[in-house]
């Protein structure tokens, strides 16, 4: 089977080779991928400043759908032929996040899906909903979950609630989808006029470009009547996350998602405590919050905005797509023909 | 001004006498009424079933709008012309209830609202909305409270949860509006196919006729793909718990809201213990929670149903027609010309 | 190795046989069992009223601690020598509860442990702790695990909160001593003034003899200031239900654990809407809240209270002695030697 | 009636001044205080470098306790001889913070009781337990009201939960006693190895000088098998936010309270998000929050730690002394003889 690997850092280091397909043991399942996406985390392990640690060769990607070909002995869940989507943090099941539960991810540590077949454990997979691909599919065990869980697990919101989207990656164009299906209203900032207008067409109540109105705070609390917004999905890190805080009504919430800026955060201990805000570090979810996730775009026939795809054989150019920033939505890889 | 009261208890009872019209006291104002809409409640307290030890001669009703025509001394929160929605429990203005903050609302123990004047303190009311017109803001104070309540407070639901409703009075068909608003599944039952096809066009997903379908819990489980729903808002009281309790999922939520059908319960512990069902007792909301309720109907511009609209003098034919249970919705009582 | 079973329903059906000792399978590990205790749910699997139709012949217990004396291929929780104690609802481990992760429990359906030696999957058991005797750890799994479920996942109590105890079977004594060591204040109900007396030595706050004082819910509001208590642990069922009710404050919790006095209950809607109190079923735990309970225990040094001690051999004088309700705590048998 | 103010901001521009004694209007009682505490917020009032915009002249201090000497018309909470300890958020009285409950504070905005009568709404007071003298009540309302949010409102604890607290100031010896009262463990930091031995008598388990242990993060994790905290009370600030954040268990919770060490926080994105900690700023409390908290005190006879009690007449002396950091609990100003 062909697979993608880096024996050193770089994404001209990605290299396709050939491997044997693993066979599964008790427990197991064989699934053949047929579509994965990318997220922000492969480029920083490809490039290596995530982990400078990973143990080389290595195989990146943590998003995959497919099918089932082949099941171990004892498994019930899956036969042959099942559609399916990767679970990202495999040993994440259900429950609060733990040391324990957390730690077995896929594409760092546990080997990546850049690949045509992985071997994975029956609990780490979930059905791939009928109105979905397995392209579109495969965008959602990180993005969309991350989505999921800042909005309705940490989120602390109800109808009439208002939420603030920064960029229009993955996360934010899911929260943006998902927050527009649960009666959110919702305030998205891009640096781009045509990427609002797009975000508009998916829902977006208000869309601010953070490039004309540097001090978008102030246009927030303008469109709130003064209060601020109730929960805050922060993509940006250093860059954003002043203004973020300026946005959030009294009592409100911050997700603390991404790094996109750096990771050195100046946080303002009084502005903080007169914002009265949480705070929540968010890392994707457990299968069961998935499952949930899943219900919900089943009962919406919500569809993944995917930015573009690109053939297995790609897949360097599909890294370099991402990097340049350029998108509006998930970047896809098709594996199968 | 014209004011209904009764001195003994019956429908036959109200009459219609003339009182002066009082004067707002320091924190207080005078509110002109220009609707109101009753609730099943007034039928019992007029009757004299739900109170019977009620100091008569009483004015009944809970729930009026109207505007605000004279402010006493220190009152900063309104002026005269403001339009306003009185707020059903008068004392409970934010967290959780309490026998000091629950104990006095509109219409008993406090007098009630069918009349042309009454006198509140500033905080017993809410501003309101502007897409509304007073018949349509009458309808809010104890029904569309109690489906915020039930469903956002006490209901934990999010996208794609499904949510079981009763018949389609004014709590049901406010709960299917606000749920279908917050992208839930909604399954409504009730004993006309007439009305289901009218809860189908205010958004009911799934409607099931419980007269020609007497065991609906299986039909619900069928719905669900043998899961049940998450929720269920119970009206019915004793005629439906039963089946409400077979209908809910394991782990889901009951609101006990009403006892059209009585107030003894059976309720079989092995098979609530086996739903690990959570039941909780639903008494309307605080002020706090009127205020987001209010937010969520302007976000999503939503209408109330109106079934039909009284003259203040047919107010004895409004309280027949809601006995009747004919209604879709809320009867409203139209004070001012 | 000795094992006990039925092969028609009764105590005096239990019958004393011979069985090999099992292997573990991969992921499997062999316990050998040093103490077991009994539930209420034993003797009424082994009278045949809880579940008619459970397959015989069958071995009956949920709840068991010894040592681990072998591990299967791929084991890496334990090793041999380990001290350990089952977890009762085997399937369950995180999370909230579901219909499929609440399926397999010890004792009904799967096997119990009464018995020498068994094989559970790796994750089916938790650690001792070195405070506690093999005797003390093996009445935790369904008693002490439930009141840690119905006090501190469901209970919303803080510091200086009231919690009403019905009797004093293992779930109200383990209530009892936590309750205690989390600052609550505690009443107690018993029908023997003797066992109340014990239960004071245990750090109950206040007594009542609900023989002596059979409208206890009066009491207790006295010693409530009228309020009523924030959490009441119901065992009784029927018999205790309705003045459970009256003595739960407005806007209190009642756990509903129990259906000692049989299943039906009347639950009068108004009274119940009245104190708008919450009611949840309360089925025992997860594992991680049995590793939250046991941190707790060896935070506190907290002892588990031992009613009688049998010998295997004498296993059905222990499920006498529990039919009895003479005891006091809970009953236990000692396995090895 | 003596009344102490500045006229400039400065510990040395407090003087006393003769101001008549103002009376009640409806609503509102008259309070004599019998003692005041100091905390490190009027420091920063009297230095001006809180709030530099504050109308002078001005009277501090916000904590008080004292008895009714007067009431107003329709006042029926309190009757004059009631003792009674002043609420420091006046207007937040329940629920959840908002802009306008959070408004009204005791010693800014609102004038400060360093003086010997004020005249307050009769919502702005709590009762004065039995069990506690006007001094140690009058240590309440700030520094035990934030603790007790922090554990109990935000904190997220059960019995066997380990708290972090810092230092040896109000806030952190309230907590101290709270946590030990309701079955936490407490690991407590601070440069003096004698207030170490001081806390470990009022129940610390375990201490740490972060004199001699900068990296106490370490230490922490030691203690705890290295999985960390359940929850900090971070009252440093910049100088300990850092190893407070590397001392927090993943999934737990910092709640900010102070910057003693000033208020610009390096916060680490990557760190926090694998702690995947929840930090919320605390704002004292609500009414209904001091109510609880007092029921807790009363419960348990907590008695506040009083560093030092100085006359009225001495209160610049006892704004010196807090400034000084020497402090071991609450420093309190007597003001009846």
């Amino acid at each position: 089977m062909k697979t993608w690997q880096i024996t050193r850092f770089g994404i001209d280091a990605l290299e396709l080779v050939e491997r044997p397909v693993p066979a599964p043991g008790p427990g197991e399942v064989l699934v053949r991928w047929r579509a994965q996406s990318l997220n922000y985390r492969d480029l920083i392990i490809v490039d290596g400043s995530y982990i400078p640690q990973l143990p080389l060769p290595f195989t990146p990607l943590s998003d995959g759908a497919g099918e089932i070909t082949a099941v171990g002995a004892g498994v019930t869940a899956w036969k042959p032929g099942d559609r399916v989507i990767g679970h990202y943090i495999q040993s994440w099941l259900d429950g609060a996040p733990t040391p324990e539960n957390t730690r077995l991810s896929l594409g760092a540590p546990l080997p990546g899906v850049l690949t045509e077949y992985s071997v994975l454990p029956e609990h780490g997979l979930v059905p791939l909903p009928a109105h979905l691909t397995f392209e579109e599919g495969a965008t959602l065990p990180i993005a969309a979950l991350t989505a999921w869980n800042a909005l309705f697990i940490h989120g602390d919101v109800a109808p009439g609630s208002t939420v603030l989207l920064e960029g229009t990656g993955g996360v934010s164009l899911f929260a943006l989808q998902l927050a527009h299906a649960a009666g959110l209203r919702t305030i998205i900032i891009s640096s781009s006029d045509e990427k609002l207008a797009r975000a508009r067409t998916l829902g977006a109540d208000e869309t601010i470009n953070y490039r004309t109105v540097p001090a978008w705070s102030r246009r927030v609390r303008k469109l709130t009547n003064g209060a601020g917004v109730d929960l805050v999905l922060d993509i940006g890190g250093p860059a954003t996350f002043t203004e973020a805080l300026r946005a959030v009504r009294l009592g409100g919430r911050i997700a603390v998602i991404g790094f996109l800026s750096g990771t050195a955060l100046e946080l303002d201990t009084i502005e903080f405590m007169r914002t009265l805000a949480t705070m929540h570090g968010i890392r994707v979810g457990s299968r069961a919050m998935f499952r949930d996730l899943l219900r919900a775009l089943e009962r919406h026939r919500l569809k993944p905005v995917i930015d573009r795809e690109f053939s297995l054989t790609e897949a360097p150019a599909a890294f370099r797509h991402l990097a340049s920033g350029a998108h509006f939505g998930k970047v896809v890889i098709r594996t199968g023909e």
